[in-house]
């Protein structure tokens, strides 16, 4: 199936910082109030329509027209794809965690909808840090992340919990 | 592309009673403690793959062997390709409410990850329905979601709030 060409990355605006080069990051390495930027990915109506046929297939997701007469106004991408976009920005380098990005749950808000044309960029900053009491090779991270287009407007407000590995001894 | 054949939907099991035939609900219809069951999807590797490699690209939602080394100890699903076949049940008759399904935001877990061959089913229960007081044409419905698979683990809970419209008058 032709995902890579349905989904370009492109660096947005041209001139902001790449996503962070960081080194990948263990448990010990992070601290409460650390920032992380992705990179980010231009949303057009062939990617939205598709997400909409496999998993939310919903008038206002997939048709323009049929969107204008409900609370959207306008095609709005899902907001699960949004939220899945959301997970591959972090995994693509926006969140460079050892071990990867292994979410245990947490809350999820879009205050605004996602629209054609959007550039998604995430937005992460570690709220705590946590060693496991039980599990001494790993603790739990909670992360606040915001999902931005390039007007800067909030479209995902997240806050999860990770299990992230503590640094081999 | 294939969607369709890439998610067969059945029945499952098969004496189970099917997805509610019940009428769609407008806000004024809905009652604290009702609920809801999906029809059942059943989910094999090919379809966590492609899930993995567009949205969710990490070894434990790519490969089986890669998998065994880590916190999943087996190929894993995604959770946001839980959240989104979660969406799908509720869209195509588990949850039929007027206007469709349209979420504010919520809070989500995945208690055991969703394994090829699992085969998902969400329950549903409306938990609370409040008419809005500066929009009389709708209201806010809060229901709890657990996506079981066909051994009733519990893959996915979750929390939503909905945007319902009333019955016109």
């Amino acid at each position: 199936m032709p995902q890579a060409q349905l989904l370009p990355d492109i660096a947005f605006p041209p001139d902001a910082p790449p996503a962070s080069a960081a080194p990948v990051r263990y448990l010990d390495d992070l601290r409460p109030g650390e920032r992380f930027t992705s990179a980010g990915h231009l949303l057009d109506e062939e990617q939205i329509r598709a997400f909409a046929l496999q998993f939310d297939p919903q008038p206002f997701h997939l048709d323009d027209e049929a969107a204008r007469g409900t609370l959207f106004g306008g095609l709005a991408a899902s907001g699960w794809h949004t939220a899945a976009l959301t997970m591959r920005l972090l995994v693509q380098g926006g969140l460079p965690l050892a071990g990867g990005i292994i979410g245990a749950g947490g809350e999820i808000s879009w205050p605004r909808p996602t629209r054609p044309g959007d550039v998604l960029r995430v937005e992460t900053e570690i709220v705590s840090v946590t060693p496991s009491r039980s599990r001494p090779e790993r603790g739990m991270v909670v992360v606040s992340s915001q999902t931005r287009n390039q007007h800067g407007d909030v479209l995902q407000q997240s806050l999860y919990k990770l299990v992230v590995p503590r640094r081999p001894a």
